[in-house]
């Protein structure tokens, strides 16, 4: 029987567990009086009044003004100190490296993108990512003290400790790679590492506020299809952290063969490439890497042509029809939509997979589901890489610094 | 934004926390020292011996002799009061209606059974349900106020509340139906209320300790199809309590028409009814109720009647095809089988699910997937129902004894 089982709560864990409440609610709510957070976390006025007293001394939350007078006496104001310390965010996809160095406030401070050459070597890759990682923290002047760590988000599926690669189907020919290591002898700093959709879905999480709070699925749609899970506001990842795996479950009987060397997965459907081969298989001439290729072929569906719009529509209409299967178990009210492939043809996928689920997730009238677009736009991976470091359960330095 | 997003941990909250922790241990590992208590749930030894003395004192848990001598003192053993208290469970299924009284061990002490004519009003349901209710605890001996209350399973869709069953399509011309409110009142006791997979896997969790610990879907065939899931040790319900309701999803294109009103669902290839209704269409005979009928295909297949295998496997294969992708974005590894359908062909069933499973459910490698026969065999939905009421977050006089 696994020791959480019957875990209890003592009180040392219940400390930590309030710092990193406090400081996620002033950091959310962008300014906030003493009042509203003990309001708002259900703590005690002088468990309030400790935890920020500790805050304030570590540098992370500044006293900055005070609230409208409501009669009484105005109530001073806190807020995260955005530079306190900064993070840094890769995105790892088959095309290209993207990197972001992230304020303690969710801000892309600085952006850099590098291309991976086709049949790139695990190598060469874990040396472009090191590049970017020490470019972007050299370019933005900080003290390399105030770096709390890098994120790493890559296409799945991961092996259960989330430091190695599992014979990625979308990084053909590669071995398993215990990717995060290397990268973390190179980088000199802490490296996290998850899929791009759960990456992706903690972005969202952290930048949405009130809009991403709650339970949500993140459908992370680019050179493969994944999903991340929020439940009950916490990213959930299953027993071998990859929850949201679906770009190889069966979307048709024996359907087109998937880089997976399998045959009618998901992502032999919905993914940029599969779009791409769709098209070319059609007659239908594309140019470039897939994502340009994709892009045409969206371009081409806005002006009217019949058999791009079709491709995309019935691409969307397999996603739609594997989401009924997700939301109808999850039982959650929200589907955000993500990733490359939703920047040219957003609303035309958006529109199929919402009329999809309205018409095949059962009793609507008690749980509808809205679809919306993703907050963050074509960096999503790489600011929820960067979003992995600033989750504090994954973060060693920041778990420190919050005194667990 | 809710205010649990923000819930920080108070110390009133974690001591009824704590006390339901240990009564759980004590309960599922069936005899326990308090030195090995505070191993496993982490608690101190000063917070575990107060904590114990209150269960003794009100009569929930008992010390029960020594642990063998392992060289130093011998350990006293701790061991829950069975008959301290008792819950009734109620399992509505469109033929008939179960009743068990549950012991506080999860043991079934009494079971009785009634059918449900075809087209039974909810009024008359409610009679039924309210007298096998009364019959059990009259039978049983116990003192009323040891009761602690009943618990009802019933075929989904339920409103968020967990009050009102919603236009169960399993139950057909029946409107809204405040269900729970109705039976409290004639019960005169508290009456918690789910849909009966979710009840299921709720016994199943009860029963099972180690073998149901950690995360689970646990699958219910009967009139219906539905799941239970389970995470981390805990019932998922969802946003609307209506997790798991993949019943009528769909399987295929344009298929066959469920009593939903809809075509292609789940329910219409993998329900007792739908293998009865094709068996038929083939030219088969069937007597009597449905489950009468079905447990006669099931004679038929395992006598070698090369239909109704064919049948039977076609069921189940539509049935792993939906399991694959809920496993794939759930990321669990054990899928639980169980209700009246896995009777008589749970063996073929069983087979069939896991061979799929095995197939389609991306990187077995990284995350295989086990295929397990249910613990508690017919009486799942009435047993799950009266765990219901033994499950402490549920139970308002459970609660109220562990000091929440």
């Amino acid at each position: 029987m696994p020791q959480e089982f019957w875990q209890g709560t003592n009180l040392p864990k219940v400390g930590g567990f309030n710092r990193a409440v406090v400081l996620d609610a002033i950091r959310a709510n962008g300014g906030v009086s003493r009042v509203e957070l003990a309001r708002r976390t259900g703590l005690t006025a002088q468990t309030m009044s400790n935890i920020v007293r500790a805050l304030i001394a570590d540098g992370l939350v500044v006293e900055d003004g005070h609230a409208p007078s409501n009669g009484g006496k105005r109530r001073v104001m806190l807020r995260v100190v955005p530079d306190a310390y900064s993070s840094v965010g890769l995105h790892l996809d088959p095309e290209r490296i993207t990197g972001v160095l992230l304020d303690l406030d969710g801000r892309v401070r600085l952006r850099s993108r590098r291309r991976v050459p086709a049949g790139a070597s695990p190598e060469a890759v874990v040396g472009a990512l090191a590049r970017t990682f020490h470019h972007l923290v050299q370019r933005s002047g900080i003290d390399a003290g105030r770096v709390l760590g890098a994120g790493l988000a890559v296409p799945g599926p991961l092996d259960s400790t989330h430091r190695r690669l599992f014979k990625p189907p979308n990084l053909q020919g590669w071995p398993e790679v215990a990717l995060a290591d290397l990268l973390e002898e190179r980088a000199g700093l802490p490296v996290v590492m998850d899929n791009d959709a759960t990456a992706a879905a903690i972005g969202e999480r952290w930048a949405g506020g009130a809009d991403r709070a709650g339970s949500f699925v993140y459908v992370y749609i680019g050179s493969g299809v994944g999903i991340g899970v929020v439940l009950g506001d916490q990213v959930y990842r299953g027993i071998s952290n990859n929850a949201g795996e679906v770009g190889h479950v069966q979307a048709a009987g024996a359907g087109k063969p998937c880089g997976c060397g399998r045959r009618g997965c998901l992502e032999a459907y919905c993914s940029m490439r599969a779009v791409v081969a769709e098209w070319v298989a059609g007659g239908g001439s594309a140019d470039g890497p897939v994502s340009q290729a994709y892009q045409q072929i969206c371009r081409a569906a806005a002006d009217g042509d019949g058999t791009a719009a079709k491709i995309l529509r019935t691409a969307a209409s397999r996603l739609g029809q594997t989401l009924a299967t997700v939301v109808s178990v999850l039982d959650v009210d929200r589907v955000v939509l993500g990733g490359p492939a939703l920047r040219h043809a957003g609303t035309l996928i958006r529109e199929r997979v919402s009329k999809v689920l309205k018409t095949q997730v059962w009793a609507p009238h008690v749980r509808p589901v809205r679809v919306q677009p993703a907050l963050i736009g074509e960096d999503a991976g790489a600011v929820g890489a960067a979003c992995l470091v600033l989750d504090h359960a994954y973060s060693p330095r920041l778990a420190t610094l919050l005194g667990e």
